[in-house]
């Protein structure tokens, strides 16, 4: 139906009769011709509409937004005070010959003029994705998978599809479960990730797998997660860690350099450890420069509990921040960071303002200084490397509340003072311990499947798990955990050995993954692989405020659809037939 | 770890050190040496180790089938005797110099002798996965979406992601549930297909929208459904059917070209009503060369009821296939074919062997002759066009039970003759009636949001439905429907008018589909699309006997999977959270 889409008629066209369809963005009245900017997926053009022309100009009289037309018209130069340089059609418009309205609309619920509420927007979703900012962002979301496919298909990654109805997933997060009705009583699981899927394409030899896929976890909502998420799940035999990191880091390279003409560079690897103790994070944002700076060894021997408590207790840690320039901070703004840590767990938040470096303890201004000594307090200054005008804010509490809290200070820190550059910082993150303990037993880090680093023996394994580090990586940027994946374990007896650590028996294991053991017994290759987050990737790509942003059809944070009013009400017959019945009266009964 | 992937071990690799990973597929020991078949992906080479070597001739010792390894071997050209010109790797052989067992392998439970039953084949998935004919069918499929993606991602079409935790979809079939735990007593549903959101995706603008992506159906399933498949979704706005149809044929027409060097050529247009004259069924194998010949007009005054009564009746049909060479039929053959017919709801079979078409009705040998006069004998022999040998199979019943009965005994006698050519026939099938009436009432023969040809005002859809033509059109390729689609309705008043014919009431439709009907009311563009099955395509282009073949892990015609052993029975604990019970016994009890 037409020759060229509106947004890509340029000066090229000009003198040339083109057909175009679209919708009215705007219409204006100007000196008795009608103006319309026409809009479609690729843009916005301009067409007039002369009273001379009767029976177009009586048709455009009727147009209201939202209208979809469909029209030929001529294109000429706009008129010299008229042209628009910011636009790819800003030096054109098309003169209306002939129109006709393909359909009408009713005045749009949401309003072009102020923010709509997330609700009205997800309701009327077809109305909000017309928007040229959202419309951008699905058309960019489909060049990124694009590229992503090309890139894994032109390296020998096959695309294999792993099915949706399965078995519960070891993953940690709760299942949707699906009822079964030629199985009565018995449940299908929706996949967490494809991971022993992809584990069993391995063994299956299909050596390189990748798969963009979606993923499904039944967690309460936080303001950046989704019932279901797509993952570019990726999965290799007979590759080290190594490797894999190199394939994913020029995937990404190449991805952005590509889509974003921007250059990545060399992705830097760190340990867990170091990402803790520099910044009390797994996921640091390398674009703040402020660094964690442990001075527990300076605080041991203060009277000041609150620093000396934490200071000798090993499983305590103080730690500072030396916020450049952050000397102006106000009381009442501190007052606020300190009630800002609370909620990470901080019992209270110590500053030291350096107001003159050279006088030494002199210069500072702080409500702790009277329990310091002028020399810690001089050798705080000089740990910290501290200027005039800087300020030092303490945690001081266990390792975990204190990476956490001042973690997460020293990211509001640097947003709110300006010191966070804008640009791409990715790097890996690698070497994490291979367990956490909690409620007095150890947990996986990433899940039972993941190897330990290479040269551990099922034998160390066993006798010292709590200081063994697993084969694992995971890949960040800008402080966004975008990616992760492992080694896996290819042999039974470090599998059997890694159970027996978790606490798993061998009936447990069985009954879970028995059918990945089984497979380990045939002939399993090494192999590793990884999993990137396909919408988190995009949000940041497309500088989105959240992943909801990039999808066409998100759900709520309390996992609803305001356009089709899922989850709805069933069909008693249904239920009957599927051998369940609903034992709550309303959605708040327990 | 390799230098090369094992299938690809060609002479140009001669006099060179490489490295090798891969399976078993085979040991042999001749002479004092041990051959090893090594097996990836790819394919498999040759490894010769010697016993002068004795290191690697040891491990070599060791070996079973199925083992993992690792070697580093030399290339030369096998002993002149030796070579395969079959194998890619049939010019040279690898002599081991180095070899690692990276895993070993207990005795596979497939027997690769003989066929393995399904259930054991899908238990042990990924070792049956390893063998060449399914690893390159996995591979082939990777292949097929790769160019697909490609072939749309070129032409403009946006790869948009729509949910699979939706509300229940108006396809037809089952549903499968899922139920909410944030809103308990409700359920999602998995999409038997993104029809509605692919059209808001229109209304939203996005011109032209293509998904691979996962349906779910929980029918009954015959040997050829699975309950999750995958299609290859389209949808455009402002284009006609003829454009959509274009799109479509140029795809695959470039996807055969490019995957199997096969030109599919133009592909013939059918309607619905001349496919079901001709072949009794909408989706006509055109490799079989025989056609129905309608007969109603010569049997109607005959006393043999059981040709006079459908003869006579405006709902029957009376009509005959001339099966060449068909006279050599034996009795026990015929006898077959009408207890197969009777299966399609046939009451017999009558048949007429034409032995000496010269001779006229003397030539002829049938057990109704005798209730026919020597003019229909001659009639019936003349508009067959038949020959000597030939022999006419007539059916007369009801115009759905011929249609059936002699469009699968077309099919059947077809290929027991070896009527059937080997090549590829596609078509499209168009103009089917919008409805079709069943239980006295009128049935989308698509789906509601078919539109009608081009010319038909929603009052003609009102006054006289049974005779109004859809704008539908299915690919059918040698007997499969391998895709269809229509225009879709995108005026309000026409989509009134076909929930009304439907018997759909304003409240129902309001409740199912009030989403879909407030968006028309926006500006909705005129749109078309189409799915594929990718699933039946991949089976075809690779000649595998049913989807099972062509899919990594598929279900059993039971929908339960052998290897997870999904579905299970959940966890009390879990049930209790979603607010549901589970209400029978086991999985038999009503």
């Amino acid at each position: 139906m037409r020759t060229v889409y509106c947004g890509q008629v340029t000066s090229e066209y000009e003198g040339q009769e083109i057909d175009l369809v679209g919708w009215v963005n705007r219409r204006r009245d100007l000196g008795g011709v009608i103006f319309i900017d026409l809009r479609d997926r690729e843009g916005i053009v301009q067409v007039v509409f002369d009273p001379d022309r009767e029976d177009s100009f009586a048709i455009a009289n009727t147009l209201r937004n939202e209208f979809c037309v469909k029209l030929r018209g001529k294109v000429r130069p706009r008129p010299q005070g008229q042209i628009n340089k910011d636009m790819i059609t800003g030096k054109i418009e098309v003169l209306g010959l002939e129109l006709e309205i393909l359909n009408r609309s009713a005045p749009v619920p949401l309003d072009s003029n102020q923010e709509n509420s997330e609700e009205l927007r997800l309701k009327y979703r077809y109305i909000d994705l017309r928007r040229p900012e959202m419309t951008q962002r699905l058309m960019f979301r489909s060049k990124v998978t694009s590229f992503i496919r090309r890139y894994m298909d032109d390296h020998g990654f096959l695309d294999i599809e792993t099915p949706i109805l399965t078995k519960a997933t070891p993953e940690g997060a709760r299942d949707y479960l699906v009822p079964s009705r030629t199985n009565r009583g018995k449940f299908f699981a929706l996949p967490q990730s494809p991971q022993l899927f992809k584990q069993l394409l391995m063994v299956a030899g299909m050596d390189r797998y990748y798969q963009i896929v979606k993923c499904f976890r039944d967690e309460d909502l936080r303001a950046d997660r989704q019932p279901e998420f797509t993952q570019v799940d990726i999965e290799t035999s007979f590759m080290t860690s190594e490797e894999v990191r190199e394939v994913t880091e020029a995937l990404l390279r190449n991805l952005f350099n590509q889509l974003l003409n921007v250059e990545l560079g060399d992705f830097p690897i760190m340990t867990w450890h170091e990402a803790m103790r520099l910044y009390g994070s797994d996921k640091p944002d390398l674009r703040n420069p402020m660094q964690f700076i442990d001075v527990a060894d300076l605080l041991k021997d203060v009277e000041f509990k609150v620093f000396a408590g934490p200071a000798n207790d090993p499983k305590g840690r103080v730690a500072m921040l030396c916020v450049p320039g952050g000397a102006q901070l106000s009381r009442k703004q501190l007052d606020e960071y300190t009630k800002y840590i609370g909620k990470y767990g901080a019992k209270g938040m110590a500053w030291m303002k350096i107001n003159d470096v050279n006088a030494g303890a002199e210069g500072v201004q702080s409500p702790v200084a009277k329990f310091l000594t002028t020399e810690i307090i001089e050798s705080l200054i000089k740990r910290a490397n501290a200027q005039s005008g800087d300020i030092l804010l303490f945690g001081a509490d266990s390792y975990n509340v204190v990476c956490d809290a001042i973690g997460a200070l020293r990211l509001k820190v640097g947003e709110d003072l300006g010191l966070v550059e804008q640009c791409w910082k990715p790097l890996w993150v690698v070497d994490f311990p291979m367990f956490e303990e909690a409620d007095g037993r150890l947990w996986a880090m990433h899940h039972p499947f993941t190897a330990p680093i290479p040269g551990v023996t099922a034998q160390q394994l066993r006798e010292n798990p709590a200081n063994v580090l697993s084969n694992a990586y995971d890949v960040v940027l800008n402080g966004f955990e975008i990616g992760g994946g492992s080694v896996r374990i290819h042999q039974q007896e470090m599998q059997s050995a890694a159970f027996e650590v978790l606490g798993i028996s061998e009936e447990e294991a069985q009954d879970k993954f028995g059918f990945l053991l089984q497979a380990l017994q045939f002939g399993a290759p090494p192999h590793a692989g990884l999993a990137l987050g396909l919408d988190r990737l995009v949000m940041l790509m497309t500088g989105a405020a959240n992943i909801r942003e990039v999808m066409a059809f998100p759900k709520t944070t309390t996992a609803g659809c305001p356009l089709t009013d899922a989850p709805s009400v069933a069909n008693p017959e249904v239920l009957k037939e599927l051998g369940i019945a609903v034992t709550v009266k309303d959605n708040n009964d327990a």
